[in-house]
């Protein structure tokens, strides 16, 4: 194998694949290295942890056709370390992987190509597709991907729900306490129902380069794909059941709060700071043209502000602080909608405008 | 005590005063606190960890005087998270302190001022007292700070030493395996030789604001008084001797090469990249007008880079990389000098014009 590539390409193309590699703690080696696959007309860089694997096609032609994988990291860093438009030449003689360029020089012991595992492939025709715009599916995933949770041992809730509902194309994610969902494409011919790990969504959005305008997105029974430009990325789907949870958000909350959100958002900052020894906890209250939100007196002090609003009903409801907060970021307009009925219902946040995003959280005991 | 301030100069204030504040782990949780002075004047606010001290003035007039301590965090984010040029009213009843800023309002549970450690103060007269420029200041403490210790075995190491010779004041550190000086004012009336923690230093180089021009120093026996604009932070001395380190430092070494600081910060990165395994340990040579830099073949590969320059004697040091690459960033022109005589003794980086820096490197054996 023999090719000649700019250090700028190359440097970028390393820095996104080696993120995948799977750092020291694996217990299978050359999951740490990149195969570097020299075929007729390209040459492609990849990288795999098992759950996923990335591959960037780089449009080089070859010297000589050949594979062989080497350590992602180090070759990341000493080819960033070089200067910067220097033409690199990079060619193995059996293990062995010399980089050079100009007077710089490096003999890097890599491993078998044959020893990498298969990189999945996916049957184009059988599969089901989607194109969808670059910032729509960041902005998408972004706006659910926090509802997500951390718990391996409910694994359909550490990812992300992809599903079709009435030819639209929505995305939602849960943790049991609280539930955000987007829609991300209007209108759709195919039907989905599968849930992408967080952690590789959140690689994808890391891989995505500023020069990318579209996704395209194959998914089939067990694995999902993502191409964006020159990269792709395969995720394994996770094997659960998503909740039913379209039933679980409230149609008609009896108290209906119309607010700004960088007002909501400030006085929920505030009263969260006295709430740190109550794990978080505060109390959210309409009454009498006022939406209030105060810290339950403790060792720190008491917090408590308000904001006037039109509201009819009045109540009271205990929600998570992070919670909250979490749910204001997500919420696109400056003007929002926070909508209850009672102490043990959901909370739902929303915009006041558009009607494609919609958060709820489950009040806590109080 | 109650007087009124914007907040946006009481928020600037408290997030500098409340970094010294002790933190949780603290078994003494007043330390957690900040003291508010309410002179007739001024009012100022004050934390301490013990090992130092700092206040900062702020030139209010209150309407009623008086002090007390409050938790300097919870204080600095609530009045963080308070509309920007709101006015900001605190007053206290018995500990109860009140913050109200239009529509906001808290009660934060503070402490008794009397129960507050009592500030360490200076004599004047006695004192030594030096006037520095800000940027020399900075730019002379980072460039030692980096050689400074970490273990607190040997405590002297752990700080700078601030010392005169010649008429100059020098500052110098050394962790026992690289040393650093720089000369910060050129000609002073009176002698010091005082070791200042290296974390005292850190905390004061993050405390100068934009609007200050000047540092005043006041050294006696047991403490150091560092004076920024309304700041003052007192620092306590470290009790111990620093090593007589300027016999250390090589005078006429046989092997000098000029070189330019880029280009072998370059190959000094590419060669500890290949060094990990070894500690970090990489071989400097020169021979035959080239300067070259190797890691030692080992498990991962090898790597060896040249420079050409002109160049007399020859002769090889084993260095750590860290420390050459730590050295390199020290020193500030873009030509400089690196020098050496043996595989054992110590090898100098400096710049090629100016006089005022040397940093010294102890060769690894090999």
């Amino acid at each position: 194998m023999k090719f000649k590539i700019k250090q700028n390409k190359l440097s970028r193309a390393l820095n996104t694949v080696s993120r995948v590699a799977a750092g020291s703690r694996t217990t299978l080696p050359i999951l740490n290295n990149v195969l570097i696959f020299a075929e007729k007309n390209k040459v492609s860089l990849s990288t795999t942890n098992l759950d996923m694997a990335i591959t960037e096609y780089l449009p080089e032609r070859p010297e000589e056709e050949g594979k062989i994988t080497v350590p992602a990291r180090l070759l990341a860093e000493f080819v960033g370390n070089l200067p910067r438009d220097e033409e690199i030449t990079i060619e193995n003689k059996g293990t062995k992987v010399t980089i050079s360029a100009g007077k710089y020089q490096s003999v890097i012991n890599g491993a078998d190509a044959e020893d990498f595992p298969t990189l999945p492939e996916i049957n184009e025709k059988k599969a089901v597709k989607f194109t969808i715009n670059v910032d729509d599916f960041k902005n998408g995933i972004n706006k659910v991907i926090v509802a997500s949770s951390n718990d391996l041992t409910r694994p359909a809730l550490t990812g992300v729900y992809f599903n079709t509902f009435n030819n639209g194309l929505y995305v939602a994610a849960t943790d049991g306490y609280r539930l955000a969902e987007k829609k991300l494409i209007e209108k759709v011919k195919d039907e989905v129902a599968v849930i992408i790990p967080a952690n590789s969504l959140q690689e994808i959005m890391r891989s995505i380069y500023d020069d990318v305008d579209e996704i395209e997105i194959l998914f089939d029974e067990t694995q999902a794909i993502f191409r964006l430009g020159e990269i792709e990325i395969m995720s394994t789907l996770i094997d659960g059941s998503f909740p039913d949870y379209r039933q679980l958000i409230p149609k008609d909350n009896e108290i209906v709060l119309n607010l700004k959100k960088d007002e909501v958002l400030r006085i929920t900052k505030l009263a969260a700071l006295f709430a740190k020894e109550v794990g978080g906890s505060i109390v959210c209250e309409a009454k009498k043209n006022k939406f209030l939100i105060s810290s339950v007196a403790n060792e720190y002090g008491e917090n408590s502000s308000e904001i006037e609003t039109e509201v009819e009903n009045s109540g009271k409801v205990t929600l998570n602080s992070k919670f909250l907060i979490d749910a204001l970021n997500a919420v696109e307009e400056e003007e929002i909608k926070i909508s209850f009925s009672s102490r043990i219902t959901p909370v739902v946040v929303e915009n006041q405008k558009s009607k494609d995003y919609v958060h709820i959280i489950m009040p806590l005991k109080s």
